[in-house]
């Protein structure tokens, strides 16, 4: 069992107000007893407990994160600055992994209101409905819209795949490919597919995307790569909306003894530390992930230290091509 | 203001102590006003307080995860499978990036001890400190020795470091050198260079180990691997600790216009999702990130059920090698 103020206040040989009133700093104490009462809560290894304090001053300090999964290099640096930043603003995090799937994020929504979080930030699937409008508790989306009244916080995705078409257009390509999950997801992150189709189209070229399913197995997205290279031999330029995608085609580029920037170039989206240190070949669209979690947990907090009116509803970052060996 | 249970009293036209009633499911209470109160409920969007009930149960159901950061494609995926078993098991977690950094540590099990968190399992850095010596405080570690009183889950390091020597043996290397972290530090996985020296030295063979400092950045890891590149020109076998030191001995070698394998052969250590999609030629040791996690919460949630004095001090969990193209 953990210690309890009485043990305190036992082997300090007060009264449990008197222990109260120095964790509290209230009404006067000599210091000879403050020391004694210090000297015992240390002897006894007691912590005032801050569950039973956040229950008196309504407020937990708990902030609760809803993304796929920290097993991804977005995600887990994503995370890691959300909770950094929270941190340093004396914030903790319950960190929920919805994997993607419906069921989860349910779930995980109710136990954090159970928990009296005093806020979620949330990236995870959007299916439009109403499960993150709730009153009076404050939520932000990354790359998310949850609703219409939710703020969102994401990089400029329109801008990324503007540049990557564009990189790929300069660099001689003539026909470029863009593959890409659903777009029936509500995400920002159509915005690339759409910049991309944008620009092949000002160029008088034809876009085509190949696209795989929502929560597409490893082998069902590496049909999708297949199937665009047996369809379009002619293919010299592809730009993924990730980088994990990317690696995937530059593997099979390998495969096929495909030339690599030659005959075939390649950019792919998010830039993230790992994806950089591991494969820093790959061009990339490189996302401001820290300004992006710094941006969140400011806009959260706005609304948690009290209503405001002025909410920012999106947040757009700019974002940075990053010119490497695949292009 | 989130709603209370006397709102949701009001609403329904009862008692609080009704509504209580119902929440417990205590005492005689008709169909009908359960009903009543059970919409009032869900009208209100009102959730049972489980900070309170937390504390009147003396339990929180929450355990505190210190790792340096998710920000690592190992912790990403290891902390995803930690928290996935904690949920299946009625666990929230708080998540803590210590960034190897001794006074952020030191505070998060301060933070984790006043939020009355269940349990901690910790992988950050090892100070052979008694920080985590908590009376009454159930702690697992993972590849890192917290005290000798706290239970360890590893991979077996020894084994793996044995089989990737092995591997390189095996292919013709003649000259086999080691990069590795200091070994200063108690971690089990010391036991890869131990067993990267034995297996040299029976083979009568010089091991030879580069070691970069605590806590080094990316630079003066480069600058380990360059020194060890001008310093042996006829390096022909390179067991990285890890596959993102890998990695980077990888690229200096290209840069090198060294030809891997054929004179060069390399293997990593850690095996993630995230290196074998990303850089799936490295040959690599696959430690099973899963069952360590399931393992560490399983001996967990054992001390946090009841005193047992058949706690397993140490687990030692069987690792896989996988024989890519950079052997």
């Amino acid at each position: 069992m953990k210690p309890k103020i009485e043990d305190v206040a036992k082997h300090a040989g007060v009264s449990p107000t008197t222990v109260s009133r120095v964790l509290n700093n209230r009404g006067y104490i000599s210091e000879k007893t403050r020391k004694k009462v210090q000297e015992s809560m240390e002897h006894l290894n007691y912590f005032p407990n801050e569950v039973a304090r956040s229950l008196f001053i309504k407020k937990t300090h708990l902030i609760g994160l809803i993304f796929p999964t920290t097993n991804n290099p977005f995600y887990g640096q994503l995370i890691f600055h959300l909770e950094n930043t929270c941190a340093s603003l004396g914030y903790k995090v319950l960190l929920c992994n919805s994997q993607n799937r419906e069921d989860k994020e349910t779930n995980y929504v109710k136990m954090l209101q159970r928990n009296q979080v005093d806020g979620i930030i949330a990236g995870a699937h959007n299916r439009g409905i109403e499960e993150y409008d709730i009153p009076k508790l404050p939520v932000v989306g990354i790359d998310r819209y949850l609703s219409s009244t939710i703020p969102v916080v994401s990089s400029d995705n329109y801008n990324g795949g503007q540049q990557a078409t564009q990189l790929l257009l300069d660099k001689g390509c003539k026909h470029i490919f863009h593959i890409n999950g659903p777009d029936f997801l509500e995400t920002p992150a159509n915005l690339r597919r759409r910049a991309y189709e944008d620009v092949m189209r000002s160029n008088h070229l034809n876009p085509i995307t190949y696209e795989f399913p929502y929560r597409a197995t490893a082998e069902a997205v590496q049909e999708i790569i297949l199937r665009l290279f047996n369809e379009n031999p002619q293919v010299d330029g592809i730009f993924a909306s990730d980088d994990l995608i990317a690696s995937k085609v530059i593997r099979e580029a390998k495969k096929r003894k495909i030339n690599i920037p030659a005959d075939l170039k390649i950019v792919g989206y998010d830039g993230t530390e790992t994806t950089r240190l591991l494969l820093p070949e790959l061009s990339t669209v490189e996302q401001p992930i820290k300004e992006i979690a710094e941006k969140a947990v400011e806009i959260l907090i706005q609304q948690i230290d009290g209503p405001h009116d002025d909410i920012q509803l999106e947040t757009i970052l700019p974002v940075k091509l990053i010119d490497s060996e695949t292009t």
